[in-house]
């Protein structure tokens, strides 16, 4: 039985805490906020809907063609968080020495989160509290909060929905918005015994969120129950003496999924009508119990480190988004950072994780790029291109969300790694319905891009005026990260191409001609995709035998304005940054993850050492990508220590901005910092390979994957060993050589130490 | 007698001649709108004060440290154009079939405008107006307007001195503000018989601007004047019979040069009050003649050129800041376009005609400079410098106030541009005191930044992270006009550190000691910026056989979008622009206009081929360079071309900008496109250098030159002659030979044809 817990009440700590006490499905989110609120401190006191969106003006200093106007913005939803407790009149509060054996956690295996404490009241009487919530995985709509308290007198349950919610701001940080912005209003509420609800609308976009909330007394003792209405607000007062419970179970629901949303709502509760707080916690629980079997990982030899894993996939669990209407915020669904925009963070740092153990989860999220191929293709014409589809950098709905865009629009690597994800899709799942009907259209009209804004010069394919993930540098040419990139997505789309136009299935044969005639691709540009594929420029400098990050990068001086001031960005002008060698993030090293057959390894491990010197780390997307890759050249020292700095990061609050919402691609990535460091997990053609190494920490490690047909446990001690749950047969290579495991022939060989050369 | 004339009355060419019918004296400007008001179209009403400011929030769509959170704006002015005639009760307008004999023109030897037509009223009856109006050149506060009516009936003149004034804004083109804007708001206003006053103040300076208007009225018959006073304005209304002459004497105060700017005001029209329309005038009259004697450019054999340079002339006469609290606007004081700000506009396009020949109007550019230059030293700390000064983009009082930093702050080179207008001046002038009190400081605390933004790799000095001249290219590493001006800044801090170390005279000495102590320069670091000017690296492309525009440009592709969208940028997103070799305006063109010294002449003519190729002059900056240039390399007809380019920005509207005020840099421009280009004027150390040349179009030209003590008269026509009218001596290279010019030693030498190699 994990939990993450949390002894002490802190006022200083309370804004991190909402963001990881966060309880949400990867529908709907809530906030840690606490129910009876708190004596002092600030709270950001929000509910979310993964997906729902308001649109804001955007403006800007300077007008261009092509920057965006108006951007997505994640509305704050209707508040049901508050239950304020009456103890004959005086409010329960954690004000200093009223208080004893304050307890919080969160509960791995029971899905909710818990909190209780005892509170002295002026008279100096003793009550009992306890406040329990769970956001049900199986009931995406639904949100139950559990509220008991005991006491020797008059106990009062003031709960309120609460529809007057603004978005949270900060003038100085930009990776917070400036202005608060009330973007959803009431448009209607009303109640009816137990059930009270509340109907809100966007400003903008003319979205409806619908919120239910019904309340279910359990008290020995005789009760009342009084609801009053307010302009924006529901209250429901409940009285009773010695004992009280009350169950709140909420409904969400959006206009976006929904043609009805409160019609549907109310459908929603109608059908639970028999659950309350407990036998929603038991339908939990069994989730639980599957999730845990088919997809936890196992850390032998390490308490700490156990509890930090499964602190790390229940948090994607409930933060990344279940539907193709959404996808994985910056956020997740824990706070406002980011405006709850998605990023590049879902296919690298987050898909990785699911598409090797949660094929499903994976698909929605790649069903959600299908869904905004549109949008961009049309932002690909406005920022003057021909053909194909530029993805936004940021955005919910689609539309490029981004207000600076030599950190964001010119990052059109943003291009390959939506289609690097299909492709690892296609290589784990051999789907090629799903890829006839939308990877292709997906990989290709990306690929596109890259013949517009890439040039041969000589024999040499440049792509110009870009900017890679490190956002120190911005604006380059040849960026390494970019070009490998680029050079996968034209190769695969030649590939893929290729193979589908002779391929066998007459179904898929025909979706395939219908395809490349509704997008008119020739042969001719797919045979230029090759060629630039083939010929694009991947720098490499021979006096320091590393891979340069861009055309100029290596000619740049080294920093040398000391090293108090972090991050960076919120000390010093762009340009002053950009102008040194210091990287804000992984670049050449992330490009080598993720593509390792386009590089020597040699030259690859002197680029880490190279660049790890000059990495801030000022990105939460960086520690575990130098940890996967510090496992891959054998420094597993440093490799644990990166893992530590990951799992650091929202639970010690090491940025200082967790406040804002947990980092979710920290999060994945330190999930992946198990699957692709310790165990070196890759993907070739067609086979899986593996390079086990296990920190000297651990005793060992076990994970499982879903390939192709096949489900296979790992297990890493002394022993690698390798069983096929499911499937026939399945080919994996591990330390560069090959097995076959087939039913009944698992696999068994010895952990290698040290480095990890195939 | 020249006149720029307009014979027509066009309301679609309204907004444009209101810009180019501006009256105005380097301090004050008045647009050319109608004192009777227009029918219809559009009209931007302004009058400015130079150097006046408000200040501005700036918002950014994303925030970074450093960028500007306001900006100075150039606030409107109280108006005093206004003048409604009424003929018996119908008010006179330019209404379709209702006028006649039309007329207006600037006259350029009485330094007035005058407009004059016949009204033909309801009744049929036959009026005859005329309006003039002048920007006094000697009394640079003084603006007057004489308005005459003949009529045989009831004459009255409604004359409003206007306080409700709004800056123009559009929404669409990013080189105008995007929102109306009151700044200036009345605080005070009153009358007492034929004086009225209005006092206003800016809403977040804190500065005040005082106009007072006296009415004199010239009638044989009787006359009723009545003022009233509304909430922010003055009307004052003038009856008579048959003929009736007003003459409006305008004074314009402001609170940055008076204490007391009402009172200040009051002083300066008492000190007046014998003038009135006509005595202005013949003063007027007098500073022309002299102006038009001594700095007056002669075309012979091409009338329409000769009226053209005086149209240039004269704008710059009226548009140049006069003192050191002012500068030269982009748009001068002719309208809103960039706000009013100042640029490097002032120095690489305007100063050369100045320091030539006006010396004193040079040093008061200078001055300003000067004044600005711990506003550049707060902006280089700012921007993350340890020391040295970064000069604003654009400013008025000093602060940056650019919007968009690559295509702004990242132009560097506005530091070396500054640095390079002072030096020229020293060549000019041997100014030794001015150099010591103030062109030394800047010039070593602008050469100081170039240590801090470019490295040494090896052994080569780079300098990354700068947009150049060019704006459609931008942060980009190696740009070679910014290396190279950047190597002259260099090279003139280190030889004029040892000039003035080494120098006999006691009280500069003193001063130079003074000056290194306060700035804290050390030999080290002059030693250092030696060293970095001797190994920056200039590129060359090797296989094209130009100089490259940076270190990645001639690997960009050639642009391939079609040419019928101009200007680009109000077309395309900024990365599409930058992704291709297509250029704005000149770039390594101009840095061989300036410093020809550090190339060689083949190559740099290999270069202006190749760049006139792919640039689109889309900056108003581009035509009079490439035709100077063009003049340098012998290709007179295309120089030809080019200065017709220049002549028709504003006279022709061809950048269909010319409402938002008149293009100075152009104007200067075209100016230099005699001087610097037919001519071929360049100064090197103690040498004027000449390289004469004569269109076809032409028979020749005349103009003068102040250099050092002496005052020159250039005249070419088959022959060359120079005639020394002030000073003893004077050596000038003249198609490379030297010649010693002394008093009575004049010089005749044929004009050679063809390429003007040394």
């Amino acid at each position: 039985m994990y939990r993450y817990e949390e002894k002490n009440y802190d006022p200083l700590s309370q804004l991190k805490n909402e963001s990881i006490f966060m309880v949400g499905n990867g529908y709907v989110g809530v906030r840690g906020a606490f129910e009876e609120g708190y004596p002092s401190g600030d709270s950001i006191r929000g509910s979310y809907i993964n997906g729902l969106y308001d649109r804001v003006e955007m403006i800007h200093a300077e007008k261009a063609v092509g920057l965006p106007k108006e951007y997505d913005k994640q509305p704050k939803i209707a508040d049901t968080q508050t239950c304020i407790v009456y103890l004959d009149g005086e409010p329960a509060q954690l004000v200093n020495t009223k208080y004893k054996n304050y307890n919080r956690y969160i509960d791995y295996d029971n899905g909710e989160t818990v909190r209780s404490y005892e509170f002295i009241t002026r008279s100096n009487k003793k009550a009992y509290l306890k406040f329990r919530r769970l956001a049900s995985f199986v009931y995406y709509n639904v949100v139950a909060y559990k509220i008991e308290v005991i006491y020797d007198g008059e106990i009062a349950l003031l709960s309120v929905i609460d529809g007057d919610v603004t978005t949270y701001a900060d003038p100085n940080d930009p990776r917070i918005s400036s202005e608060q912005k009330q973007l959803l209003k009431v448009k209607d509420l009303g109640e009816n015994a137990d059930i009270s609800y509340l109907l809100m609308n966007t400003s903008n976009t003319n979205l409806s969120q619908a919120t239910i909330v019904k309340h279910i007394v359990l008290s020995e003792n005789e009760y009342a129950i009084e609801n009053s209405i307010k302009e924006t607000k529901i209250e429901t007062m409940i009285t009773s003496n010695f004992h009280l419970t009350l169950d709140k179970v909420c409904v969400f629901t959006d206009s976006l999924r929904y043609a009805d949303p409160l019609r549907s709502a109310n459908d929603i509760l109608e059908h639970l009508s028999y659950e309350n707080y407990e036998t929603l916690l038991e339908i939990q629980k069994n989730y639980l119990r599957d999730f845990w079997h088919n997809s936890g990982i196992k850390i032998y030899g390490n308490e700490n480190d156990q509890k930090s894993i499964r602190f790390m996939q229940y948090q994607l669990l409930q933060n990344v988004g279940i539907d193709p209407y959404s996808n994985v915020s910056a956020k997740g669904l824990s706070g406002e950072g980011y405006e709850g925009h998605y990023f590049w963070d879902t296919e690298i740092y987050i898909f990785p994780v699911l598409v090797a153990n949660q094929p499903q989860r994976a698909k929605s999220l790649l069903e959600y790029r299908y869904n905004i191929l549109d949008s961009a293709r049309n932002r690909a014409l406005e920022l003057g291109h021909r053909k194909g589809a530029a993805y936004p950098w940021r955005t919910i709905s689609g539309i490029e969300c981004s207000g600076y865009f030599p950190a964001s629009t010119a990052q059109y690597h943003i291009n390959a790694d939506i289609a690097y994800a299909f492709y690892i899709y296609y290589l784990y799942s051999e789907d090629t319905v799903f890829m006839v009907e939308k990877g292709l259209e997906v990989i290709f009209e990306t690929a596109r891009i890259w013949l517009q804004i890439g040039n041969f010069s000589g024999d040499v394919f440049h792509i110009h005026e870009v900017t890679g993930p490190d956002e120190y540098t911005a604006i380059v040419s040849d960026n390494y990260y970019t070009n490998m990139m680029a050079k996968f997505n034209l190769e695969k789309a030649y590939e893929l191409y290729n193979y589908f136009s002779e391929i066998e299935n007459e179904t898929i044969s025909e979706k395939f001609r219908v395809l490349i005639e509704k997008i008119n691709l020739s042969e001719e540009e797919i045979n230029l995709m090759k060629n630039a594929s083939d010929n694009i420029l991947l720098l490499y400098d021979n006096n320091l035998g590393v891979y340069s990050q861009d055309s100029t990068f290596l000619e740049k001086p080294l920093w040398d304005l000391g090293s108090d001031k972090r991050p960076l960005l919120l000390y010093y002008h762009p340009l002053t940054i950009y102008r040194y060698q210091i990287l804000k993030q992984a670049d050449v090293v992330l490009a080598h993850l993720l593509l390792e057959e386009y590089a020597e390894l040699e030259k690859m491990e002197n680029s880490y050492k190279y660049y790890e010197n000059i990495t801030t780390h000022d990105s939460s997307l960086s520690y575990c990508i130098y940890g996967i890759m510090a496992s891959r050249y054998g420094f597993l020292e440093k490799a644990y220590n990166y893992f530590i700095q990951s799992v650091s990061l929202d639970i010690h609050d090491t940025h200082q901005n967790t406040k804002d919402g947990l980092h979710l691609a920290n999060i994945g990535g330190t999930v992946l910092s198990v699957i692709q460091g310790f165990a070196g997990l890759r993907l070739s053609e067609n086979t899986l390979i593996l390079r086990p190494s296990v920190p000297q920490q651990w005793q060992g490690y076990n994970f499982k994957i879903n390939y192709k047909d096949c489900i296979i446990e790992i297990d890493v001690t002394n022993q690698i060993n390798i069983n096929l749950l499911e499937g026939n047969e399945i080919t994996i290579k591990i330390y560069g050589q090959e097995y076959l495991i087939s039913n009944g022939n698992n696999i068994n060989i010895p952990l290698q130490r040290g480095m990890c050369h195939d």
